[in-house]
């Protein structure tokens, strides 16, 4: 079956019946993907408080009113606890299990956060013929903690995370600028060259995701990821936290390019 | 005394002295001036997600961490509860009274919002040569309340209050490019022509501000404004809310271009 050209309502209802169970890349093209997070009513404020402080590694789509598991902007019919192939519950900071609905899980004061994804400014990217070296090579994009302190909230707290992709020379300039244009899906680059300069030692060495080639002459390009706010969650160990597993997104009604205004 | 080339930190000292107690329109050029809310904590979170969920009429800019009376980002080492020229204190929804400081009402409790100011795009605007009717004529900006329902947050709803700018044809795309670059100061127009279609019957009587000059074949330019936050909190009466005084602003350290990024 081929989800490219699939509409996103379709997508949800399959992955609502339990028929899709893998991950999202790919699926819906054109269609922007959000990162899942939530949280109980009383961590939300913090949270979203972290969020406005740092809006370039956690630029917030959309939050549901306390205890909905639905929204209105982004996927209006969407249905919070079932519309996502593979979800992680997290409790007290610990993996306790990954699950494909967590409707019995759901409590009257659980708010969701919907997060922009760097999905979103790939396809610009390529749009753009910008290459995108994790896509040539098949894996996930590498991503590495930084020595750069996120302004804290609250009880959260931490270092951002950025993902890299390594590009030609002639080709920064283009990325820099495409993405730049999508505030809402992390914005320009935090960082172009020198990976030491932000913290990073071992450019082969990527603390999440998979290393990728970067051939002589070309430049590692570093952006704010949205690993940072679900980092900032763990570290701050609340009671019980739900995100999506990774890969596996909310597939949105919102296009790539509207999130440019 | 000329307080156009001041800086920002020495007209806030002269501020919190009680030797400016006047308006700040056109103190510290370049320097973008900031709309202040306090609110208690138990109402910050329904306020910061009214604010998320129409960042267009109120753009935050920073938000104290709670009981602090002092900010990190936009103005380090200024009192919010001293530093701005006149304030108001609501309780209940009713104003009761204007203070050049609110030292002695602040509480534990108390959050600031510091929320974008139009000040800024319009001196983009001037730098782009588009002409700026309310202040050829000496006035307030006049502005509306419109049709446009906000997206509501917990206690907090209304509908969105725009500025208008009455233009030559010729200027408006400039007016509008310029702008959108500014999305922290309420960014692009939120409307271009016929005011009927946003609900505004009787373009000479703005809610607001004061009536401007529209000459035969310009054409009525609408913003978002600042003033759709403030109105929300007033509807919804809480106990306590200070703000600025129309047009007594924070004046902060970030230059308006610095709002472009």
């Amino acid at each position: 079956m081929d989800y490219t050209n699939m509409s996103p309502k379709k997508v949800r209802e399959l992955i609502r019946q339990g028929k899709i169970t893998g991950n999202t890349a790919g699926m819906c093209a054109g269609y922007a993907q959000a990162n899942l997070c939530i949280l109980p009513k009383d961590l939300a404020y913090d949270f979203l408080l972290f969020s406005q402080r740092n809006p370039r590694p956690c630029p917030i789509l959309e939050v549901s009113d306390v205890g909905s598991r639905f929204l209105k902007t982004i996927a209006p019919d969407a249905d919070i606890a079932n519309d996502i192939p593979k979800y992680r519950v997290y409790e007290n900071g610990v993996l306790t299990g990954e699950y494909t609905s967590v409707e019995k899980f759901w409590r009257n004061d659980f708010v969701s956060f919907l997060i922009g994804c760097s999905f979103s400014f790939e396809s610009e990217l390529i749009a753009a013929n910008v290459p995108i070296r994790h896509i040539e090579e098949g894996r996930n994009v590498p991503m590495y903690i930084t020595n750069i302190e996120c302004e804290p909230a609250g009880i959260f707290h931490g270092k951002m995370v950025v993902s890299m992709r390594p590009l030609p020379p002639d080709k920064v300039v283009t990325a820099v600028a495409a993405t730049a244009a999508m505030p809402k899906v992390h914005g320009a680059p935090i960082h172009i060259g020198d990976p030491s300069v932000i913290g990073i030692d071992d450019i082969s060495k990527p603390d999440f995701g998979d290393a990728v080639t970067v051939n002589p002459g070309e430049i590692p390009v570093f952006w704010p990821c949205g690993v940072t706010p679900q980092s900032a969650v763990m570290s701050a160990k609340p009671p019980i936290a739900i995100t999506h597993s990774p890969g596996h997104m909310l597939i949105t009604d919102v296009k790539n390019v509207e999130l440019k205004y």
